[in-house]
């Protein structure tokens, strides 16, 4: 599913030289042509021009008092004649003539819409007729507005009209603006770092390694091919963090972006209707109590503290404290050395826990239904966004299970599965060892094609799998070498795990028995605290999960990599911006 | 409005052993007789109660099958007479007799029933007449029940029925619940660490310094001065923090943690409803970019990374972006070594950012918008909440304008207003020097008195009180020795500032200029890309403002201190639990 540059593409040295060497060109070319534009658009001396108050770059633009300012989004056939104001990036812009201007304007993700500006002055210089009645335009203003760089953010004031044809090319094709002022509020350069028609592609290369000659040469080779079949230039996701206002531009990114939003959205909603109260976990913590591997530390006033790798704990205080349903949002930060698609040292936690009253299929019944409503309602909300994001990452849909028919798996059921039906590779898996990201990728495949699903539950994880805080099963069942199973379950979404999750110890003997026996020291710093809560007050039977909120947005778009679904991945060599 | 422990109080030494020794012998007393019933509780041997199935400390208790399982703020009149299930809290228990014990349930915060339990079996031993029909309660039963260690989690099946009195001493004072089933499921121990009587008491030292042995020979002092008035002694900080389980299981906590939910929900819904989106910006990042004294180090993977101050950059990078409109819910971070009622090394910003069309009143609008929205709201949807509040912390009603009479004053108006009005003290504020706290306090109080609102706004700040990203005003208006006013402002609550925020410089030149007037090299890490970004590609006006969230809380309801209102206060000496 990883989208990578194809490792086998070996092009000669000669030919990966000669396409960078004409890369060069054209771009040098192109700032040339650019430069020319902007030393234009800087010289016009406005002053002579009967049209001066109808553009140029100020601050504080002045417009019609009936002009009515609409954002792009709202624009529909009522305003079908009426003068209205409107601000946008000017995305493209071309001259058709000397009396005649085409631009593009886009705002709110991706709602664009044609303009056009006509000079109404007849003729130049001393000659011109100044109209006496309607909008002045002259013809330095037409050429000016051409002039503007793409992505500058302009004010617009224009009459709302139905074109002759449909304008394919934007999205309110129904409608176009006869401009009749224009000003600059913000102006982009010459030359962009990455153009909207590169940050548009789908990102080529997520190695967040500085690129090594070689990868340079391979870059321009693939990109001259790219441009000699009509395409444009893709960029590297260095490159489009080193643009991150380009990089957000990008309608694709925008509608990630919105996906996102609404993940949370339901998140929340699902829960809080089920009397789930929201908490803030700590990120900073004096104890690195989950392990400490791959646990941040800093400098704390004399003392270490560290950046929490999961709200965990504090989750479990929240039901010690009689909170009885809780979740949070908000970071959490893993110190793993891993650049993959799958991994950030700091990514979003979406996380509850909550008291159970007969067992812990309450607690992945309630995590089952609020996934299920998330990946339900995404595709009747943001329809649109989906589509956005598929015409970039072209996707399989998503399958859904039918209502009822949830697939749920134990551990040693999956693992039989992939042992009968899985590739040859898998056929002496254990039924009492974890799942490596291979073996849970192939088990995926296998429930697609014989269950026609993309979602699913694989449940009573073997105890050598699970942290110390997860509850064997009370029945005494084992798999494999006798190990026993726990009430702990993995959630997937297409073959990726996405949840943990499970039932926790509440009685602190049993607690500390299976802290000891994982090799940890009930006294450690951080232990000691967790287990002493339990010991202090007494503690109701509870559980909960954890979901990441990247794979989940990622994995449901079938995106190439997590990073392309945070606002600023973090990875070991990225911290900018 | 600080609560503190009075410094003036000198209690004798000899008064502090004294009481001290009185304590203590009172906590061992008290404890010798919990061990006492803790080891009846533990020795009874049911295997001979005809009762045996409708008590003990089991882990998964068995019903009738008609019995109701219903929540404590659920039960009503309609339940009268119905048999139900119940988990809660014993928060109190006490024998009345052989055949009869008083049980106190607790659940949501502070929900409270009276619930009772009657032996039926007639006589005891051999000679014991169980009845044919209807509950077999035994006299070990009742006794048991009894025994049961307060703050223990507990099931109970019981019937519904009103009291011949309302039970004053619950908030469900109309009904009780007559058991007829009793289970433990989670025991708390014989001695609790703090008891919630003393959990519900007003904290008295927020210090969170371990106490020297004359502060503990104050508090012993105190505590005892406390109960020979008939008060229930109170706890520290330190000692509510040392038993966080309890802290939170408060009702005044759960109230507080109930009003900061709302908080945050109304802060989002208000904002959703205008168009706003929400982002989130990272905690990890590459350069300790608003200045380094604060900033909080760690190594990353070879290189330094920094804990976030606040999203601002990254506020900023969405307008950039194209995002028009965003808000964030986050974590922020100090590395400031201030051990006051105000700060915390962590703490929840509540941030946004918008473009602006015409001019900064639009986003000083906004956040007045959303604040007074919270602060009308909260006292409609939270009033219980806020009465709990108020019946530990008693506080004047908090006084908000009338609707289109909102107070802003001109840091000129405050400043003349302060020299005019103020206390002695403050007679030559200058109009071009920023406020200090004691400053901000003597503001406030003159507000109230003079226009009967605790919410207000100073705008107008001087460049020299505010950050290099902060907007010159465009008129040239200056105050003081010639210094020019920004298009700025704090917001205020009780006198405490709240907010900060203003418009933005969006002019790269402009911002390049302002940095380095404030010292800054426009090329030192993280304000490079900062920079940059206005140089890449242009960005349109805008503004926006940060809110203290846990400041809001405490302030709204004029808290002691923030360490009330997060879940998990963090303090340069505390990073526990």
């Amino acid at each position: 599913m990883e989208q990578q540059p194809d490792a086998n593409a070996q092009p000669s040295k000669k030919a990966a030289k000669k396409a960078e060497a004409k890369a060069k060109k054209e771009a040098l070319k192109a700032q040339r042509a650019a430069e020319r534009v902007a030393s234009q658009v800087a010289s016009v001396d406005l002053e002579d021009d009967p049209a001066k108050d109808n553009y140029g770059s100020v601050k504080t633009p002045t417009f019609s008092p009936d002009a009515e300012a609409v954002e792009l989004r709202s624009l529909d056939e009522s305003h079908d004649g009426k003068t209205v104001v409107v601000r946008a990036w000017l995305q493209n812009s071309r001259i058709q003539s000397a009396k005649m201007s085409f631009v593009e304007l886009r705002k709110g993700g991706n709602w664009t819409i044609q303009g056009l500006v006509t000079a109404t002055i007849q003729g130049t210089g001393a000659e011109a007729q100044v109209p006496s009645e309607g909008p002045v335009i002259s013809r330095r203003m037409v050429k000016w507005i051409a002039g503007i760089h793409p992505e500058s953010f302009v004010a617009v004031e224009a009459k709302v009209q139905k074109p002759i044809e449909p304008v394919k090319s934007c999205r309110i094709s129904g409608l176009e603006l006869h401009i009749t002022k224009c000003f600059l509020l913000a102006p982009a350069p010459a030359m962009l770092g990455m153009t909207m028609a590169a940050a548009s592609q789908p990102v080529v290369n997520f190695s967040d390694e500085e690129p090594k000659a070689a990868d340079a040469e391979a870059d321009a080779q693939k990109d001259a091919e790219h441009a000699a079949s009509g395409g444009t230039p893709a960029a590297s996701m260095l490159t489009h963090l080193d643009n991150i206002a380009m990089h957000k531009r990008a309608p694709v990114q925008q509608a990630i972006a919105d996906i996102r939003i609404e993940v949370k959205k339901l998140f929340r909603s699902y829960l809080e209707a089920r009397r789930f109260k929201e908490f803030e976990p700590p990120c900073l913590i004096g104890a690195a109590s989950e392990g400490g591997a791959n646990v941040f530390k800093l400098a704390y006033f004399g003392q270490d503290a560290f950046l929490a790798q999961s709200p965990q704990f504090y989750k479990q205080f929240e039901i010690a404290g009689g909170r009885e349903r809780v979740f949070s949002i908000g970071p959490v930060f893993r110190a793993e050395n891993s650049n993959t698609a799958r991994h950030m040292t700091e990514f979003t936690g979406l996380d509850l826990e909550m008291e159970i009253q007969q067992d812990y299929t309450e607690v992945r019944a309630t995590l089952e239904g609020v996934l299920l409503h998330i990946l339900r309602e995404l595709q009747v909300r943001c329809a649109d966004e989906i589509e956005i994001v598929r015409s970039v990452y072209p996707s399989e849909p998503f399958l859904l299970p039918e209502p009822g028919k949830e697939l749920r798996l134990t551990f040693a059921e999956a693992q039989q599965l992939l042992r009968e039906e899985g590739p040859p590779e898998f056929r002496n898996v254990r039924d009492d060892e974890d799942m490596s990201t291979p073996q849970e990728k192939a088990v995926g495949a296998v429930v697609r094609a014989k269950y026609k699903t993309d979602f699913y539950v694989i449940d009573k994880f073997p105890e050598t799998a699970r942290p110390f805080y997860a509850k064997v099963d009370d029945s005494g069942a084992t798999v494999g070498d006798g190990v026993r199973v726990t009430n702990a379950f993995d959630f997937f979404l297409r073959g990726q795990e996405i949840l943990s999750g499970g039932q926790r110890i509440n009685d602190p003997d049993e607690l500390e028995e299976r802290i000891r026996s994982k090799g940890v020291d009930p006294k450690s710093p951080g232990i000691k605290e967790y287990l002493g809560t339990f010991r202090q007050v007494g503690v109701p039977p509870h559980g909960g999960g954890g979901i990441g909120l990247d794979r989940v947005v990622a994995w449901f778009l079938a995106l190439p990599s997590v990073h392309l679904t945070a606002g600023y991945p973090r990875t070991p060599k990225r911290l900018m911006p």
